[in-house]
């Protein structure tokens, strides 16, 4: 039977191997190296502290679960798998199926004295999940086995579903009954709606089916104040906006544990096409005018020059690939190139009158397009890039990725600072990092940008932890200073802390501490999420 | 020179009167009447308390600013102008010129104990602006000298104004650009940037440029504890939204002094097309598909049957009218007949495209286009319908409108029970009511319900404000009970604020409560908007 990774990503059963040229080509770019020996799971088993908790029925103090509670998918996450060095572990798991349990279990952690820990399918990459090195008892609450689809309205579009649910079961319970709801960020297989929902999720056709946000319609939030109903309306004046409270909240005010979300019909058709455009210039000046235009596209997505090269040379197939970079030279889309993935949802009339509107504004910038010959690729592969960090790692390569959005008029800048402040990062331990870029969602007012960094590991847990820790420091640290969010779709946690305060402001962090302090007076949900947790940290975390 | 009307709507050189066949239909609709005498504005001055504000430069305290700055047009308002009962008025006006004095005004009031209430246009039609009976003295910031355009970003089409900006002014110093932002509530002529924000304003033509929510970028709050400066952000998932909270703040975090708004380019083109339908079930049906057919349409505006005849009723051309019914009735929209009103904008191939896939949803459900015509006569006087509440009045018609959103399943029931609300509440005063509703804003999800009621006002003010507080207690009352929420565009302000807790429950009412007291602890910003008075209101004031 196929088993969930404990130290990697994903499914047991799924190997991702590189093909020969890109190894070649990671070597010329990275050098060469190989994979440090993974540390075994009965030894990291071994090494868990006994639990803290006192005994509750419905709470496991399991070794396997309380490790697997204790981590997300961020690179740090890895190191410490990996290398058996796993820190602080959460001390009891329970599996709630109900918002009455859960209610139940808070109420009991209230009175023992207990960090809650909320968690939907483990794949933050920003630290949420990691237990906080404190003297109290840490619960972790796996919400996987509320799963239910509890009502579906078929006028309004709603569909009413327990938060627990992961991608692939919502949209089959979905499916069954015609409609889909179109929320695929690339956690898609393992994350939770209830996930998306408090860490302020984007999925890759965001552009027509919306941030979570959007499709966030109302839900029920167990806190320590008592539980919060937020009904579904189509639009209110009447006053703040409560589900904004949760939408980004990380745990800190409560557990959701139901979601209402904006639901579609399937579309007739849907189309992903890839575009080569000649420069970075042409291409960032092709998705602005797209976004700008509202033409009603489901997604842009654009990598620059060298993620453009970096994707080619790593699908293999290098024969058909030297073919396709001489026709689009030819075309005028030589070294320097980019490449546009946009797609298309909706009724076939809707999506010729979209193409007919997009194909001049890509025309103008000197747009060559491929058809859908690697849009299918694409899309079949839209969940499995996440399995090439298994195989990157296999050789010896680390890979993490950092995000922010910013508006138009910073993008190149931002762009040039992420890229180079990772590779100095790298540098200072006389490594190299190869740094690529893509905006995943663009908007009229600005886009993400989404850089990727692949750098050598380091041959054991401190010198690796010092490479992640500088790359993130320098990285987000760049972020800051162009004025960028520190998280267009991957959230806050733990490790982005630090930085939240560049853009909320003195006033904007000590609101939101107000509001924590008002919802969870105990300091027990998700301690050191988004804001500084509630004891002080102790040494040795920081940076984290 | 012209002069903004004290005691009704707009400029006093634009007069409105109602076409004869107008008269006779309400006569037939609701009673023969006529217009109680106005109490004059001198006699209404005489009536105002002095001032219990101390002196400070920046202050008036001269009787005619106080009394403009303490009311807006909300029914209420007007019956105590027009009756000359003005009740609870400002003791001084300030007109900040920049954020520091804003921030010296609110220091200034801090020390003095002054409650302070932030004004943008005075359009407000749910008493935000009326000051609170309480002990403490009130000052009243008039917004109206911050008007600049700060800066403008053509690259992220985003643009930064001083917040007291009035809607007419805006749109200049865009178009002298070439840029407009679009957002036309039907108050744009003498309504604020800075108003729309902090009550969660909604335009007509909102389906293409947003609501107010999207339009907002970022902005600068000046409040108690000290400056919130929100960022300009495409998207983030850092954390809560701080925009959230100051959007529907209606001045109980601090005041609003300057406002980045999300601007568009000119369109090439700009349709309205009068659409009939033969009922009001095919009219939802086809309104309804639209929207959540996504084909961004910039207004879906369905009037009810009573709404549609009372505008052909009330326009005049009764000779041409009588033609259109005949003519329509043949294509099979007879008696029941409703009237949708679209909007189209975009590039001329846009629109074409739009308006090939609106044709067949239309015609599915028996629509007769009307093409432009209608649609020219609607955009030439969309401001200007508030006007009829003057001329209406001169013939002893009271006018108050009502309006929520909610879910599509629930919207037939939710326009009935509001229709029939207004007229049980007038007949317990053995009077009728002519109720109408449209639907002003669609959504895939449901949609505006917004009710409109006239009535003889009644002779004297008792009996006016009797009538009027039944007919609101009645309508909200009937909102709550069908699930809406209890405004979609007007905002809550005093004399909603009762009902505010039917949707937030207890939990988030207790919430809004630990924010305002978070950043305004002595309880000083606009009292009673939204949440409870921070000191017990004085008898007398329940249900206003």
């Amino acid at each position: 039977m196929a088993v969930r990774r404990w130290n990697g990503w994903g499914d047991d059963s799924i190997e991702t191997a590189l093909q020969p040229g890109a190894l070649a080509f990671l070597h010329q770019q990275i050098g060469a190296t190989a994979a440090p020996s993974d540390a075994a799971l009965a030894a990291v088993l071994a090494q868990l502290p006994p639990s803290r908790l006192p005994p509750h029925p419905q709470v496991s103090t399991d070794a396997e679960a309380r490790l697997r509670a204790s981590f997300g998918q961020s690179l740090g996450d890895w190191l410490r798998l990996r290398f058996g060095r796993i820190g602080a572990v959460s001390d009891g798991v329970a599996w709630p199926e109900s918002s009455a349990q859960v209610r139940e279990l808070l109420d009991w952690a209230s009175e023992v004295g207990a960090i809650v820990i909320p968690c939907g399918g483990a794949t933050s990459v920003v630290g949420h999940l990691s237990p906080p090195e404190d003297p109290r008892p840490v619960l972790t609450l796996m919400m996987g086995r509320m799963r239910k689809l509890l009502s579906l309205d078929s006028t309004a579009q709603l569909a009413r579903f327990e938060a627990g649910v992961l991608g692939p079961d919502l949209e089959a319970q979905l499916r069954a009954q015609g409609w889909m709801l179109g929320h695929y960020p690339q956690s898609f297989e393992y994350a939770s709606l209830g996930g998306w929902v408090v860490t302020r999720s984007s999925g890759q056709q965001s552009a027509r089916y919306g941030r979570i946000e959007q499709l966030f319609a109302g839900g029920r939030l167990e806190t320590p104040r008592g539980t919060l109903q937020i009904p579904t309306l189509p639009a209110s004046a009447a006053g703040p906006d409560l589900r904004e409270w949760v939408l980004g909240s990380e745990g800190r005010l409560g557990v959701l544990t139901e979601a209402t979300v904006r639901i579609s019909r399937l579309p007739e058709r849907e189309e992903f096409i890839g575009v080569f455009l000649p420069s970075w210039q042409a291409g960032e000046a092709a998705v602005r005018a797209l976004a700008q235009a509202r033409l009603g596209l489901s997604m842009m997505r654009l990598a620059n020059p060298v993620e453009t090269l970096t994707t080619l040379r790593l699908a293999g197939h290098e024969a058909q690939i030297a073919w396709l970079e001489r026709y689009l030279a030819w075309r005028g889309c030589g070294e320097g190139k980019v490449l546009l993935m946009l797609g298309f949802s909706g009724g076939a009339r809707q999506l010729r009158a979209m193409q007919a509107l997009a194909r001049p504004i890509l025309k103008a910038q000197g747009g060559v397009s491929t058809g859908t010959l690697l849009g299918k690729k694409w899309a079949a592969n839209r969940f499995k890039g996440v399995y090439l960090r298994n195989a990157l790692w296999a050789q010896g390569y680390a890979v993490d990725t950092m995000e922010t959005a910013v508006d138009w008029s910073r993008v190149p800048a931002m762009m040039a600072a992420m890229e180079s402040a990772g590779r100095e990062a790298l540098a200072g331990f006389g490594e190299r990092c190869h740094a690529y870029t893509h905006l995943s969602h663009v908007y009229a007012q600005g886009s993400s940008v989404y850089t990727t960094f692949v750098f050598r590991i380091g041959g054991d847990f401190d010198s690796a932890m010092a490479r992640w820790k500088a790359l993130k420091q320098g990285v987000s640290q760049a972020i800051v200073n162009q004025g960028g969010t520190i998280s267009h779709q991957h959230g806050v946690g733990k490790d982005h802390a630090a930085y939240l305060g560049a853009e909320k402001g003195a006033t904007g962090m000590a609101a939101l501490q107000a509001m924590v302090d008002h919802f969870d007076p105990q300091g027990l949900l998700a301690s050191g999420n988004l804001l500084p947790p509630a004891t002080p940290a102790q040494p040795g975390r920081s940076g984290r």
